[in-house]
């Protein structure tokens, strides 16, 4: 179940050429020699003595572009300047772009779009706020936000570097939920600095996404921004992955025929996404809930420096359970990771309920192998896409925030959550079913208007929506 | 000269109608009784009792406008929901949009422009941060800041209303320039936050372009920012209208034979605008230039509480003078304004040289009406679009920043604010040059072109410019 390599691909040398000491079918030659197709050649620039040019060579694989890189190196008067392949490619400019909705095509819708015209608009909003809903970009329109101090698996790298990761959320809001997003990287890890930013900038969006900010200052800023601003604010690495796995586990039980309430589970990795998870189970009927991080499962005979853990140790483990995971995995129906590779054992797999359920989420590289764990269990889950079950944020945030920006929701709140996790549920048919598939593609166009009307109604139910019902429903039809 | 208004124009009335109380043919009886033509409608939505439907209608004017919806109101089982006309429906939803430039079409995309791929991307840029410039939207993307405190002739509307006039710019920055811009709309008016907040996000972007920020905070804003970000920062409210006064200056100055060194020059306004524009002509060679505000003509023999003043009256006024418009008129080959209705009057251009220029800016109203100018004037220039010689910021933002992302300065430069004027100022040919036609219209297409070009070669001259020529060079061709 290894990812299917293609056979060969392209990337694009960048060459300086000093044509006083080399042809360009010199070049031509060495590369061929070396084993490479050239498929394509741009001239980047030229004068008198250089030239620059953009040749596309195919080739058969990382190594191969590695040893034709080093030769086309070695020869005088070449200046090897880049070497891309296709997904820096896909990169080169940025992934996304401004684009207006209509052309500008002449004096007069010039004078309408701008002055003189707009001034009018402009004093409608300023004598009825509520119009920016429909007279800017507001409606449609969410910030991605993030300080880049937890990217991917690679951690701090900072705000620029995190661009890339945000262009492609703004990509999927756009391609999956017909979202206007945009990525707002931010110079700052300050906590009460990015609290104030994002309140100083929400006026244009509906909307806040935020993303790959690390824990616990994460916690705060959410928490602040929810009481603070009258648009959904949402931690995606938080409340996405909990909305997926939820919808993941929802399938899983149907098979085993266990219910939420009746199941055991043991949860490690008591972080970001681990305190999302377990509030999403608690609020979807889980009863028997344990977290267990570095120290072993969180109970409330311990004092933790951390408040998030008092909190959790609180809220889960009815029966106040101490000790290692390897103590507390006794009996439990399901294990969630979303903690660290490795960690989970097939000692700990024997030692749990019948038709065990292992969710293990560590990113690239699970809490335990999943074809090391497929023999003792009944259905396993993770983070990639090169298994099956792959519990992925992309089937939750387009649908979640197309239904709450439609029926113009105050909050993203719980109800809206567990809505959006049992409508992705859903769109798996009990004939579909099985250990292999319990959660859908993400390619699957049903997953975002399933969520948004799950999440619409959730939100009308809860009252938090402010559109009238009347108009939204139109919409939905 | 005056604005040249269709014949006829679409409205949109929204109105839900109680179907137990009346048909809507009864409805469409009334709208042609009361002249008005139902061209279009839709249905948005129904229900057993009720049906909300959008009617589209050509009517004579806004005054028909009224008198129909005004006789829709009246009656029994109609509530009128809202009417919108042409540029309100061009608002509708915002006029900006944001595209993905690739759509992911299967999971080797996703896993390339989003996890796991991007990582590597990131990854690059975390270890060169330059490489941001070539793999993000960086390169070719602007925030349009403003905290809404002056936005057009309508002051402090705040951020949620100016986003209308911020997302046109938007539009003109990619229509005209193939900028990607982005509207920052700012809730706060405190100077230390807004150069802060700017400085945080602005990671994501290779410009700013300060907009409709009240004076004197929008210059300490301007400067700081300059001082604190190695990206371009320009306030359009001042220089976009000095570089386009400046261009039209050239051409009228061709057509009276006098030399920018020689002139007399009187400037009302000394605001933003003004400071900005008696700057770019002293920059350009002018030598006599007298700025007169509320208290008269500035000069180095008062005491100005505003120090922007005390440094205007250094810099100008070489004579010295004192006194009012009135005085220092006298024997003026230009006067400027960028002030405030009516203050021009013909006895002032009575006491000009011989061939008087007059740039009458103040918005809608301008300093003289031009009309009673004409006969008095050999130039008269506005900030309208009505008469001719409309100095508009468009023919500059585009081309400016165009140029300025494509050689990768780190400034726009007073250098590269004159190039642009003088850029701008070529684009009439001496053939076409009359005293009616001394700047180029918006939509001419040579405009941005020209623009780009001198501004990348005063860039290089004056050693901001950070792009490799010879790649820069190629784009040009």
């Amino acid at each position: 179940m290894s990812d299917v390599k293609n056979s060969s691909m392209n990337i694009v040398i960048r060459i300086q050429i000093d044509k006083t000491q080399i042809t360009f079918s010199d070049i031509a030659k060495e590369i061929g020699e070396a084993g490479g197709d050239i498929v394509g050649i741009d001239v980047i620039s030229s004068s008198k003595t250089h030239t620059i040019r953009d040749i596309t060579i195919n080739v058969n694989d990382q190594k191969h572009s590695h040893l034709i890189t080093e030769r086309l190196k070695s020869i005088e008067g070449i200046n090897v300047m880049s070497v891309s392949d296709r997904t820096f490619l896909l990169h080169l400019g940025g992934k996304i772009e401004i684009q207006s909705k209509n052309p500008i095509k002449n004096r007069d819708d010039l004078s309408r779009v701008y002055t003189p015209g707009v001034a009018q608009v402009c004093k409608a909003i300023s004598e009825e706020p509520n119009k920016a809903y429909s007279l800017t970009i507001k409606r449609n329109t969410v910030a991605v936000v993030s300080d880049g101090t937890a990217v991917l698996g690679l951690g701090d790298i900072g705000p620029l570097a995190a661009m890339p990761v945000m262009e492609g959320k703004a990509m999927l809001f756009k391609q999956m939920g017909e979202v206007d997003a945009f990525p707002i990287c931010l110079d700052t890890k300050d906590t009460e600095e990015i609290i104030q930013i994002v309140k100083s900038i929400a006026p244009a969006f509906g909307g806040i996404n935020l993303e790959d900010i690390a824990s616990p200052r994460c916690f705060e800023i959410e928490k602040r921004l929810k009481e603070e601003l009258d648009i959904p604010v949402f931690h995606d690495d938080q409340h996405g992955t909990a909305v997926v796995i939820l919808a993941g586990l929802i399938n899983a039980l149907k098979l085993t025929g266990k219910k939420l309430s009746e199941i055991k589970v043991v949860l490690t990795g008591i972080g970001a996404a681990g305190t999302a998870c377990a509030k999403i189970l608690i609020g979807a009927g889980v009863k028997n809930l344990i977290g267990v991080d570095r120290n072993g499962a969180l109970h409330r005979g311990e004092k933790y420096s951390n408040p998030n853990w008092t909190e959790f140790a609180n809220l889960t483990n009815p029966d106040n359970l101490s000790g290692s995971l390897s103590d507390v995995i006794e009996g439990a129906d399901v294990f969630i990771g979303v903690s660290a590779p490795g960690i989970l054992t097939v000692d700990h797999l024997k030692k749990m309920a019948n038709d065990p359920i292992v969710f293990a989420m560590a990113n690239p590289n699970p809490e335990i192998d999943p074809e090391l764990a497929e023999p003792h269990v009944r259905v396993i889950a993770t983070g990639r896409s090169d298994y099956p079950n792959q519990i992925n944020n992309v089937l939750c945030f387009p649908g979640i925030f197309r239904g709450a920006l439609d029926c113009r929701a105050r909050v993203i709140n719980e109800e809206m959550k567990i809505a959006a996790a049992e409508a992705i549920a859903s769109v798996v048919s009990e004939n579909e079913l099985n250990e292999t598939y319990i959660i859908p593609s993400v390619f699957n166009q049903k997953v975002v208007e399933k969520v948004r009307e799950a999440v619409i109604k959730a939100a009308y139910q809860t009252e938090v929506a402010r559109k009238d019902p009347l108009r939204v429903e139109s919409q939905l039809s």
